[in-house]
Formats: structure tokens, C-alpha cells, sequence
């Protein structure tokens, strides 16, 4: 490619909204350009990026065993009320009607699709196990799209689903599927950890997200350095920090404390460590059919509360809030900032019901701890279990990991990184093949239910966190392996000098006999211009051909990810080109 | 690939509503699945050749200097209001709010969104030309989608936009493009013409299509089989039949012809040839704030009225419908079947103003004609112009050509077949560049206009438009370029047979690593099965490896086009089978 045939479009500025660096060095690259909120065209120089994104994971998924198809970005209404999720799907499923009234909803993944496919296409276990995916456009309508490609509304995915015929098949599709991202995000060039994760809205029973590990990420990521653990923060098991509880030291007693609300302000203004308060969380679930229930959960001071495990407590999976002021005062008799576990029956004589109490692991073995006193502006002090107050209804982990928290297995402790997911993988068990009675016949000849898969890769998201993870100051450092061009031949003067001309094309002609992904800088702009721009475009090896360098037989290599400067004999620059790229590790 | 771990899936039966050829190889061999009306999932064996097809159109896009961008499916509609197809676009573009409310569009087509690009990304006449082209999933909600993927819903289709600094240039990109059609479809391996063609609502003012020939086609192509000249019958010149208008031989006479309503039944009544007859048309145009307009059209009995071209005309430009019943009766006096041009300003005298007459170029120069006596059940016979009625108000060309009809060269007769339309270019001038303001700096430093193209292939369509060319009663017969496999291997008896097994796996490596894209058939099915599968599919070259032949030493090589059979010594097979390949012509 001539740099002069190929539109190139940089800018010194990005725009307000792009907030974070992928964005802004997305746009000021113009690999993208926004046409709507969350919604990017995709220029010639961002398309090459996803495109050679896509035929890694194209060419890992076919090796893996897994059979491209093409799925409709319009789908029918009747199979996503047939899964139910016509109906669970909130506001991001975006749905249209036909010119005939009919419905229809724009792909956001295509679980329904798939197994409508597999009822169809699949009568026996001859023909288990199968994989199919396809790379195709998605659209989910977010609330709040932002991040350029990262988190648009508008993006690209892989999506896979695998049908076996019980689950040990499905365990060793999944394991086959595992094994095939480990090697795409290595290929594609990522530092990137895979994780245990929740299995969420998709439903299924065993889960691990591959994370892309960068500041900007959403995700917490909770790791043992010592071990192969490693899950997302909404999964990850956090320890009871005390071992046993301890006999009560202080006496209950009532302090005033006036204008504090936090457990952070009560610690200062009493002056204890924060790890000796206790926060009171008042949530409310609402069962069909029966009264409203509030439930106060206990937290200590210097933890935070993991929604996600809350959720899967017995009476949560229904789903729950926060409760409002008016169930707040009517349940304790204060405001929030003072509630507190102790003397709740005596406090809840008009009350439909009790509050429940739901102790973290660690605040179950606490003693002489604080919490508030149930009265706006008083807290009490030297609380202990069974003294004054009884056991908690329920002992659960329902907080986060913090930092230091031990290890599951004992060994050190575990740390935490941010990440931004850009793999999925599911075990979905029978879930969609019940909803559309995917069966097939057995060994005996009887039906049964197919054994699901899915696993997801954003394609798109890929490229964003490719750039969150490896850029510099001046621009982008991409990966050699996902790289729009691999190198570029810089040819200073071209307009005037011949011997310039001649160098750089014979350099690059023969880099493309030899299937380099060059791109040949014929602009005649001057050197301090182009370098900028092909350091903020990110190309991995630059050679530089000018006149004064020529007159010494010698070409400059330059890496972008370090600097590192080359001076070959002109003669030589075809293999150190070659070389240089062979020991880039992606 | 091995047919084993390949999902094939064929059937004996099409569903009922495949009506044509093409959509029923096309179920039966599994290549795609219906999901809903017009909306098909393209399953592994489909997508291969869609991938294909796919590949041809980029190379020769990218060899044309074009350059790969992807532009979103869901466009908002803001960029349509501006260029006034929001409001032109008829029900087939289909319309969808986002959860804020904001109106969006599914692509059915990217004007809009490649001229805001242009807009934004080119400021000056140095970074013109440019062909920006993206292969991407369209939707148009077409009233009756049939025909397969031929005519479906959601299709895949490669449209590329030219942007030029003025006329010139933008004939060159045309060109440049009309060319690169034509090495496409070569390599696909169709048979097609390139033709004239209407412009059409996408406005511009030169256009061909490329049209694949086929039975099945829903356009009728005229061609000089000794020029080059060929043109959509909707624009094809239809020549005057009749050099010179001929002096009266009889007198105008009124004749009875009960229940004779159309010129077929008219000129069997009067013993005439049909050529002697002439039909009348009413139609109606509707200019804003005047009185509706009446046009009487006479066409010669054996013609068809061309409304494309009618609408070409002055003053018909802004749409015509034919009349209603009453406005004939007002205007004419009598019931369609029994009009005519004669004695019209006595019949008007209650019209709100009197019919234009539009006489076809042939029915001009005729002589003693028959037409309609604007009395029901009457005729007039011997109807000649000047002596009976006024000149027509306009003389044109408003038929369509018909077989036998001159070439415009003056050599030979003008053919006509049926075709399918695959492509089309289109130079489009300043149309979209206008509504959305797309200028650029030229040499002298002024804003000026880009001047577009934009070019069009329906790679979906190709699929189905290539089985219409080339099947049989048995199946499909790929061209090599597009075919799912180019070669399969059979092996017989793989389960039993250690010698069969070995020397099927030595052929198929050996063809796998010379990139030849082979299937081996493992499944250890009865040949007859098997054969009959492979043959529905369409792979141009089967060899089948059996113990019998092995005890021969040979393998059989089979071109499923004409079936002819070689059979060459094992050892010769892999050298064979090459050579066979590479006689295909495409």
C-alpha cells in the first residue's frame, strides 16, 4: 500500500467525549469516526486492526473445530418470547416492527437463533458435538454508550455455541473453547488473565471471563499471585478475616454523634479503626404474592457490599432494592446513617414484619464492634453477639475482596487488577434447549435435551483494550500481530531525490513479495510531520530512507514500542527488517 | 475439511415456497435456513461460497484502488432527512427508535453516511479521487421478499462511493469500476451483460447494470448480438417501424364490436393484423397547484407501453398514475376498451381541460389504424392522421423493444433475455453531495462540489444468480472460483477398509497442502448416497478411492459438470486432479 493511495486522516485533537486514551487515539488516528451516540464507521485504518483481529480468532475457532455461519442481525420476535427473554430483556434489546407489524429485534446475541438451528438441523447424537459461530454485527442499545468502540452501542462479535449430547461433552467443549482463547488473546498480543466469573443474565453454571488487564477497566479482577485462581471481584470469594469470635471486652453503651452518617467519619470521630464499625445496609426483596421483606445487612466499616452474591442468597434470586426512606423509618425508627441491629423487635412494633439480619462472614465473628443506635445521631459502642443482640438470621459472604484478603488457598494473599472483558465463555447447560425443546435422540433412541455452550469475544472491544494496554505519549504501540501495517518505509524527499524513490521501492516491493504488511510513505511531507503521525498511528518498525543516509549505503529501523534505533547498510535492510519482526513476541 | 466434522445437512424435499431453481438447491443442500420472511441464517456449507464470492469482489476492489472502510447497519436519521430520502423512501426502509426516541434506519443503502464522512474527512482536491467501498448486511422490507437470497430481507452487498473534484475524474472512477465489474464477474465464472440502465430513484445520470442471463430473471435485457450495444428494456431505444407515414387508402368508419375490449380480440374480429391496431391509454398527471392533466398514450397493438421512459418525459417527471374509471368517462364518454384519439374536443366539452395525445414514434407514422370510438362496443376503422385527428401534442419513444426490433447501429435485429441483476454503477453527479454540502477546496482555493458514483453488487445474490446459470436435474454445478469444496474425496468403505483409508488421507493431505480447498468424504456412507449428496452440492471434481480400484491401482476422477470420468493410476491421481482444476475456467 503507497501511503498517497490510502486515505489517511490524523487530527492533533480528539474530541470532548472521548474520554479515555484508545478513544481519543482512535479518533486522532482516524481508524474511527462517530456517526451516532455509540455507533463508529469504521475507516480503512481501523478496519484493517479488526480485521486481522478477526482472522486470528477465525483461524483458532476453525481450527478448534468450531463451523463458521452467518446468523441475521434481524431476528423474529416469536424465538425470543420463546426463550423468555422477549420479555427479560430490558431496553437494550432493541426491537422493531416490520411494514407488516410484525416484531423483530436487532441482535445483541443469538443463543435463540442457534438453537432454533439446532432443533431443526439436528435429529440424532451422530451428529453431536457441534459448534457453531459466526462474526457478525451486534446491537445493544446502552444507556450510556461511551468509550468509542469499547462500549458501543454498535459493535462486532464472535459469538460460538457448542451441543453435546451430556454434560461431559459440554464440560470438554467448553474446556476446548477455553483453550482456543488462551491462544487468541496471546496471539492477538494481550496480557490478559482468564477468570471465574458470574454467569449472570445468560443463566448457566460455570463461567470464566478473559480480561484484558488495564487501569481504565471496568472490571475488578481478584487474583492469587501464588496460584492459578483468579476471579472477577462479583465472584470472588472473600474470607472471614477473624477466625473466632472473641468474648465481649466493653459494655454496650450509647454515644452522641452528632452529624456522622459514614462508617469513615464515626471511626475518626470515636477514634477506633475503621475494621471496628459495622455499616447497616437495608435492603427490601418482594415475593410474589406475599408481604414485603426488609433485611438488614451488616458490613463491616472498611468493606464494600458484592451485590452479585447477595443475589444468589435463598429469597434474593427474585431480585431486591434499596429500601426507601418511608420503609427505612417505619422498620427502625431513625434515618440512614444511624441504623443498627440491636433492639429491632422492640423498635418494629408496627411493622408488617421483622427485619431480617444478614451478617457478613467477617462481622459474624466481630465483638466490641460500633453501629448506629437506630436513634438519628447516636451510635452504640462494645455491641457484641448473643449479649446484646442475637445471632444473625443468616452468615453469608456478601462482600467484596479487598486487597490482603487471604487466598482460597491459603497460601499469600490475594491482589486486585482492573480489566476490561473481551472474552466470555458459558456453560449454559439446558437452559435454551429446554425453552425451545432442542432435543435429539440418544444411544437408546430416547430424546434428550442438548447440553449448551455459548462463548462471546468483542472483536471491536479488542482493539480498544489492545490500545489501553500498549500506547506511549505520542500514540499507539500495537501488537506486530494486529498492527494495521507492520511497517512503514518513510522515504524523506521522495519528490526530488531518484535514488531516494528507487531505495524505498525496492525495499518495499520486495516486503511485499514477501507478504509484509508495508505501507510505503510516498507524501512527501516533511520527517518531524510524518514520524508524528506514524507514531500516533502505532506501526511497529519504521524505516527511514532519505538522501543523507543514502550517501553512507545506510537506512534507519526504528521500533516504535522503545525507540530502538537501527543503522543497517543499505544492503542488508531487507533481512533486518525481516529479523526485527520475527523477535517481536505478537 | 473433513466431511465428518463438517455439519452437511441435505435434503430430498424444498420446502413450498421455494418457487425457483436456485432457493430450492439452496435448502436442499443446506445451504442456508429460513428464519423468517426474506431473512435466511447462511449455515457453513452457504457461507463458504458466500465467503467466495466475497473474496473476489475485494481483491478486485482493493486492485482497483478502492479502500475498505464498515459503516454502521443502524444510521440515524437525521443524515436521511437531510438528504431527503427520510420522506422519498418508501416502506421498504425500515424505520426503528432507539430508547431515547431518536429515529434510526436499518442501511438499505450508505449515500447518506459515506457523503457525511466525505464531508467531514476531505477538505482539499489533493486528497481526491478517493473509492471508499464496505461489504456489509443491508435491509430493505421488501412487500413480497421471495426467491431465496435472491430477493430477500437482509442481504449482504459491497457498495462503494467515488468521490471526484468534477465530472472528468468522477467518468474515470466510473470506468475504473465498470472495469473491475467486469473482471468480477468473470472470475465469479457467470455469463452476463453489461447493460444501459435507468437511474432510477437513486438519481444520476448514467448507470449500467450487470446482469447475470438466467430463465428466472425479472429483467428483460435487449441486446444487438452484433455491437456491443445492450440496455435494460426499461431504457432500450425502440425504433420507429415505419420510415415514412403512408397517404390514406381508405375511408374512417365506425364499426360495432360487441365485448371487443382488447386489440388481440380487436384485430381477430376485423381480420387485421394486430399491428394495424392501436391501444389508448389514459393516464394522469398531478402538477402542484393546477388542475390534474389527462394524456391519452397511443401505443401499436402488439406494443408495451415502457413507463419509465413515459416518465422521462416533460412533465411527467413528477410521477403519473393511469386514470380512474370515472375520470375516463368524464374526459372520454366511453369505458376503457373502447377509446380512443378521434373527435376528443367534441367529447371534452365537460372536461375541466382537454387530453393531451402522446403518440408512441411507430403509431405516428402509421396509416389506417384502428382505435377505440369512444363508444362503448364501437371501433373506428381506417383511421389515418390529419385527415381524422390532429398531430399528436408529442411524438416519442414510450414502448418497450421488442425481439426483431433494428439495433441502433442500423445493423441487424435487437434480441432480448431474461437476466438477474447482480451489479450496478451508477454516476450520480452532485446529487447527495448538494443536500449534505459535501465540498472540498479545488486548485483555485473555492469550495466546489464532489462529484460522486457509487456502485453496487449483490454478493447474496450472486450466489442464487450463479445456481440459476449452471445446475442440473441432479443439483448444483459450481464454477470452480465460488464452489463450497473444489474437490471431494470419496472414499469408499473408510470404516472397513485400512488401504482405502491410507490412501484417501495421502491424496487429501497432499491437496490440502498445495491450498487446493478439498473435502474428504468419511463418513462411510453407501456410494449411491453419497455420490447423490455431492453431486445436490455441486463440487466441480469428485475422486472416489475404493478397494476395488485400489486393487487396480486406480482412483476415479469425475467432473460433476458433464460427468465426464477419468481414471488414472493412484500414482497419477494428485498430478490429475490439478490439471483437471486448472482447465476450469473459472
Amino acid at each position: 500500500m503507497r501511503a498517497s493511495a490510502f486515505h489517511l486522516s490524523t487530527t492533533k485533537e480528539a474530541p470532548n467525549d472521548a474520554e479515555i486514551i484508545s478513544h481519543q487515539y482512535m479518533m486522532r488516528s482516524g481508524m474511527i469516526r462517530k456517526l451516532a451516540g455509540g455507533i463508529y464507521s469504521y475507516m480503512p485504518l481501523g478496519l484493517r486492526v479488526i480485521r486481522k483481529v478477526e482472522a486470528i480468532v477465525r483461524q483458532e475457532m476453525n481450527d478448534a473445530g468450531a463451523l463458521e455461519l452467518l446468523m441475521p442481525v434481524v431476528q423474529p420476535a416469536e424465538l425470543w418470547v420463546e426463550s423468555g427473554r422477549w420479555e427479560q430483556y430490558g431496553p437494550e434489546l432493541l426491537r422493531v416492527k416490520d411494514r407488516n407489524g410484525r416484531d423483530f429485534v436487532l441482535q445483541p446475541t443469538s443463543e435463540e437463533v442457534i438453537t432454533d438451528i439446532a432443533r431443526n438441523e439436528i435429529q440424532s447424537w451422530r451428529q453431536l458435538p457441534v459448534n457453531f459461530y459466526h462474526i457478525q454485527t451486534k446491537f445493544r442499545d446502552e444507556r450510556r454508550p461511551r468509550f468509542g468502540i469499547m462500549r458501543g452501542r454498535e459493535f462486532t462479535m464472535k459469538d460460538a455455541y457448542s451441543f453435546d449430547r451430556n454434560i461431559a461433552g459440554a464440560q470438554e467443549s467448553y474446556r476446548i473453547m477455553f483453550d482456543a482463547y488462551q491462544r487468541i488473546f496471546s496471539r492477538v498480543g494481550l496480557m490478559f488473565r482468564a477468570v471465574s466469573a458470574d454467569t449472570g443474565s445468560i443463566g448457566g453454571s460455570q463461567s470464566h471471563e478473559f480480561q484484558v488487564i488495564a487501569d481504565i477497566g471496568e472490571d475488578l479482577i481478584v487474583y492469587d499471585p501464588n496460584s492459578d485462581y483468579a476471579a472477577n471481584i462479583e465472584l470472588a470469594v472473600a474470607p472471614c478475616l477473624i477466625a473466632q469470635r472473641a468474648e465481649p471486652v466493653h459494655t454496650m453503651n450509647k454515644v452522641h454523634t452528632p452529624g456522622v452518617k459514614t462508617c469513615e467519619s464515626l471511626a475518626t470521630f470515636l477514634s477506633l479503626p475503621l475494621s471496628q464499625t459495622v455499616k447497616s445496609i437495608v435492603v427490601v426483596t418482594e415475593p410474589a404474592d406475599q408481604p414485603v421483606e426488609v433485611h438488614l445487612l451488616m458490613i463491616r466499616g472498611d468493606h464494600e457490599l458484592n451485590e452479585v452474591k447477595l443475589g444468589k442468597l435463598p429469597g434474593f434470586e427474585i431480585g431486591f432494592r434499596l429500601a426507601n426512606e418511608d420503609e427505612i423509618l417505619n422498620h427502625f425508627g431513625a434515618t440512614p446513617g444511624s441504623l443498627g441491629p440491636v433492639g429491632l423487635t422492640h423498635k418494629q412494633a408496627g411493622a408488617t414484619q421483622p427485619a431480617r439480619i444478614i451478617a457478613d462472614l467477617t462481622v459474624a465473628n466481630m465483638h466490641d464492634f460500633v453501629v448506629g443506635a437506630n436513634e438519628t445521631d447516636f451510635h452504640l459502642q462494645g455491641v457484641n453477639w448473643l449479649r446484646d443482640l442475637p445471632e444473625a438470621n443468616l452468615i453469608a459472604d456478601i462482600r467484596n475482596v479487598v486487597e490482603g484478603d487471604q487466598a482460597p488457598s491459603g497460601k499469600g494473599t490475594l491482589s486486585i487488577q482492573r480489566g476490561i472483558e473481551v472474552g466470555h465463555v458459558f456453560y449454559l447447560g439446558t437452559k435454551y434447549s429446554k425453552a425451545l425443546n432442542a432435543t435429539f435422540l440418544d444411544e437408546t433412541g430416547k430424546p434428550a435435551l442438548m447440553e449448551m455452550g455459548c462463548y462471546g469475544i468483542g472483536v471491536t472491544r479488542i482493539v480498544g483494550a489492545a490500545i489501553e494496554q500498549s500506547h506511549d505519549a505520542r500514540g499507539i504501540i500495537w501488537p506486530r500481530a494486529i498492527a494495521p501495517f507492520e511497517v512503514v518505509v518513510c522515504a524523506l524527499g521522495w519528490g526530488k531525490s531518484e535514488a531516494v524513490r528507487e531505495a524505498s521501492l525496492a525495499l518495499y516491493n520486495r516486503l511485499v513479495a514477501d507478504g509484509v504488511d508495508v505501507i510505503l510513505d510516498d507524501r512527501d511531507q516533511r520527517p518531524g510531520v510524518m514520524f508524528a503521525e506514524w507514531e500516533l498511528i502505532g506501526v511497529p518498525l519504521r524505516v527511514t530512507i532519505g538522501d543523507r543516509g543514502l550517501a553512507q549505503g545506510q537506512f534507519e529501523i526504528v521500533h516504535r514500542a522503545n525507540g530502538e534505533t537501527l543503522l543497517v547498510n543499505t544492503d542488508d535492510a531487507y533481512t533486518q527488517v525481516l529479523e526485527e519482526l520475527n523477535q517481536m513476541t505478537a
